[in-house]
């Protein structure tokens, strides 16, 4: 069966759900009305159904591979490289100025959903581009930009980020990359840096690395840690590549997954750089790239659902077995109608924080206003570990509804297990969000979020005329968590700690409620009634049995030393 | 780092938790002393440490292989079986008649949990060759026992089930294997089995499969189906194997874990076979050899997690990352070590509902009271599918406090992951237990949980003394889970099979509250103590979250149409 990205999903949440109307209502983005989005959409989809999905299985089955030190791609992967730079799609939300289309970041966060539904290991490679293309569009100079960004918009060069080293994972800090000032405007950078992602490949002319290191004399920590652009060949005059630069790819990593990505230990060796933005402004700058990769990450967890999601229901429509009324087929058994409808409803409670922190990010670039800018802040962890964690969830109940299907490799539901697997690992570990959620984004003692949870209360006040039994458990929901909240932002920085992974699932537990409940208000009498219903009653009670755990705070979390825990 | 089993945990959760001292306590069992426990324990941990452990990581990268029409199987299996052979492992619990050594199922249970942390895919030939010498014990004439048993017992020979076909799966009854009387005491099978476990080896003598299948006129259904013992290689006179059997392993499947383990599509092409039990008596042989089997996957999940919890231990104890206290190393920081603890928490849960129902098969065995039998019966989908769920979170969780090393294959933690994925969706899906439990398992009207309830409500009240802030929380714990029961006995078959897995894992979670206050009880002053509070107050509260979805029945399960959730 075919993967078919669900554009009408997108276009109800973006319209119905998460108020993408303000966004078309803006100056900066009045051209992006509804009839453009379907637009765009129709087409994504297209190219998500018949050129990328079919090349997911290459990837897997025939991984990237160094051979005399060039990287060799799966077979196919290419021609759908090339397809995704023609269609325009790496530079969809890049400026107009470098011929980027200028879209919102909403419509490409639901465009990059659908294509890491289609073939995850090759859509990371447009993502880290557009993350190095806006990294650049923030930070770089004109001449920098000038020359690159129209060769990595139009596909005929990509982007890589180089942050992790052996010692320095999620501590980015503790680098130790060098680079030294060539006095010619240039730098000389060299180190060694892990989890380089399509770190090479076979079919770009050039291969831009932003690499993170340090100027001489520079402090530890992450205040001392620049950003520099080092290119696999040097650009000549002209703009066309030029003489080999000094870096290396010195191996690729065999992994659980996306084994169509090439993951590259890189080694520079006082290769050609130059800085990006300020002295000592690295993390900055990173940090712009980071924020948006991370949305772009929940959405690939939401993308590899959506694709596990489809074939686990076809499998089940198919597959005869017991006895069961109506079509004969799995599906008819509660339990796999139970498994399937959860899959569905956690990829629209996903799906809406994902698209609604999109929105924020929109807003506050067109804007300026420091509220959408805190909205989008405290949003972003939620679409990146929540999206993330639903997509191993799904893959997992996936190969179950697969039954002993499931875990042979040619059935293709395993891959997208192994897959999603290292979604919440990258860009910043779920562990990492959770904390970034409870510590610097409730920086503002909780603000950003109670002004989410009035709209909350003001949906669940509006809907308890019409859909009483909706209305009340997410009016309660939101009211809960508001006062764990409370506690919570008066709790020292590792009571906060202790809880935060249960209670950043809890606030997406709350907002999926949330955003359910809009939908069945926005569509009376349509299946998203029962759908709501089914998260409402069934999978938002969570945030109870979570946010007794986040009360627990520290206290009882070191009763066991190391040596108890390894007795 | 070295997988070492917890043989400490394994005994004191035999003799101060799930009360072992009953089974010493009768005749049957009156040699197994704790003193021989802990002999035993100590010789196998010793076998698992220094032989099984070392050779996982083989299985995994070499897999076995079919070269024309051969098995050949990872290096040093062959040597690692011998090991089991020698040990006398294969014949733990079988009985002394025929070379077994007559052990408790309890201890057995244990010892199949160590191995399978050591080396799962190895582990499972043993482990099939024991439900086969359970079946035949209870079902065969006196002149297979006397000629099979010896040799499966002494690992000469290994035993394979023969269930699944193509269209049959979950739903046995569905399968088309036909057996024809040969008029002379044998029986010519033909048909094609699929998923067979260890279907061929390179290291054995013979290999004797049990398959199910169909006498000329049975009737439909499970009714109809009959058991045969179908030899490799057709016994001479003086029992050494003679001609080879016609039938042959037409395949191996590419899976996504248990590498090591070949798991076959076999051909029986008017094979000679010997019927075990009566004609139409095949389920009921067939379940005698499962139910002991679903008790034996659920050790291995908890095997799988025990190893998985100790890498992901011995990895957070030696990464440097971040700035934390203590030793410096994650494993001091708040998040990781909620992950770590929780782990332990669900192992020791998991272990003592295994073990209780270890316990309780031997006290049926050896007392043959009812009560016993359905206290067994009742446990054995808990310990199935909770063991298995328990051994995929682990994993998963494991996988994550390995950062990006965890995606990483060499590493050798992903494989703990893929190789426990199989273990929710064989031997019954972990949705078949939950069913299991819900219908077959209620029969009773809920009799043999509430006499369970009564002992949980019984050990809180005892420790409302002295631990008045565990005691509670299990009582209320246990009257709810005995209130919804009330309700459930009282539903349709689909509003219980709508809320059959969230049910079970609510009980699950119960009991292991349970256990853990059992534990804090027996030795307080303990690290057990603090993890039993950390169990109590963390982990045991998604019971309620889960029985709220009970409740909800089928109703609006099927909301949504299958058009719908394709939408």
């Amino acid at each position: 069966m075919t993967y078919r990205p669900r554009t009408n999903d997108h276009s109800f949440i973006l319209n119905e759900v998460v108020g993408f109307s303000q966004v078309s209502a803006t100056e900066t983005f009045g051209e992006a009305t509804p009839d453009l989005m379907d637009a765009i959409f129709g087409e994504a989809g297209k190219l998500c159904e018949e050129v990328l999905a079919p090349l997911d299985g290459n990837g897997d089955a025939h991984p990237a591979k160094l051979e005399n030190g060039v990287v060799r791609t799966s077979p196919g992967f290419e021609g759908g490289f090339r397809a995704i730079a023609e269609g325009g799609w790496i530079g969809v939300t890049a400026g107009t100025d470098h011929g980027g289309m200028g879209l919102p970041i909403a419509i490409g966060t639901s465009v990059n959903e659908m294509m890491s539904g289609a073939c995850l290991s090759l859509q990371l490679c447009p993502l880290l581009t557009q993350g190095q293309i806006e990294a650049l569009e923030a930070h770089a100079s004109d001449t920098l930009k000038d020359l690159y960004l129209p060769k990595l918009i139009s596909g005929e060069w990509s982007g890589t980020m180089n942050l992790t080293e052996p010692h320095a994972g999620s501590d980015v800090g503790a680098l130790s990359s060098k680079a030294e000032d060539n006095g010619d405007g240039t730098y000389a950078v060299s180190g060694q840096k892990i989890f380089i992602t399509w770190g090479d490949a076979d079919f770009m002319d050039n291969i831009c690395h932003l690499v993170l290191a340090r100027l001489p004399g520079a402090p530890a920590g992450t205040r001392g840690i620049s950003l520099f652009l080092v290119p696999k060949f040097l650009p000549k005059e002209d703009g066309t590549p030029g003489e080999r630069n000094s870096l290396r790819v010195v191996s690729l990593e065999h992994k659980l997954g996306i084994h169509g990505s090439p993951t590259a230990v890189m080694e520079y060796d006082n290769a050609k750089g130059w800085l990006v933005g300020k002295e000592g402004g690295g993390m900055a700058a990173m940090f712009t790239m980071m924020n948006n990769a991370r949305l772009g990450v929940g959405a690939q967890g939401i993308g590899v659902a959506e694709a596990a999601f489809q074939k686990a229901l076809a499998y089940a429509m198919d597959r005869k077995q017991g006895k069961v009324g109506g079509t004969g087929t799995i599906v008819e058994h509660a339990d796999v109608r139970r498994m399937l409808t959860a899959m569905k409803a956690d990829i629209f409670a996903a799906r809406s924080i994902a698209l609604a922190c999109a929105v924020a990010l929109d807003m506050a670039h067109a804007t300026g206003e420091a509220e959408w800018s805190a909205q989008a802040a405290l949003l972003t962890p939620l679409a990146k570990a929540f999206g993330t964690d639903v997509g191993c969830e799904v893959a997992h109940e996936a190969v179950q509804i697969h039954g002993g299907m499931g875990f042979i490799e040619e059935t293709g539901i395993a891959q997208h297990l192994r897959d999603a697997r290292i979604l919440p690992i990258y860009e910043g570990t779920n562990g990492i969000q959770s904390m970034d959620l409870v510590a610097r984004k409730m920086m503002d003692g909780g603000e950003a979020l109670f002004r989410i949870l009035d709209e909350v209360e003001a949906t669940a006040e509006a809907a308890r005329e019409t859909l009483p039994e909706l209305a009340e458990p997410v009016w309660s929901a939101a009211e809960t968590l508001r006062e764990t909240t409370e506690w919570l932002v008066g709790q020292e920085m590792n009571d906060r700690f202790a809880g935060a992974v249960p209670y950043l699932r809890a606030t997406a537990r709350v907002l999926g409620g949330h955003y359910h409940l809009k939908a069945a208000l926005a569509a009376p009498g349509t299946p998203r009634v029962g759908l709501a219903q089914f998260y409402i009653k069934r999978l938002l009670p969570e945030y109870t049995s979570l946010l007794t755990q986040v009360r627990e705070g520290g206290e009882g979390l070191y009763a066991l030393s190391t040596d108890d825990l390894a007795a």
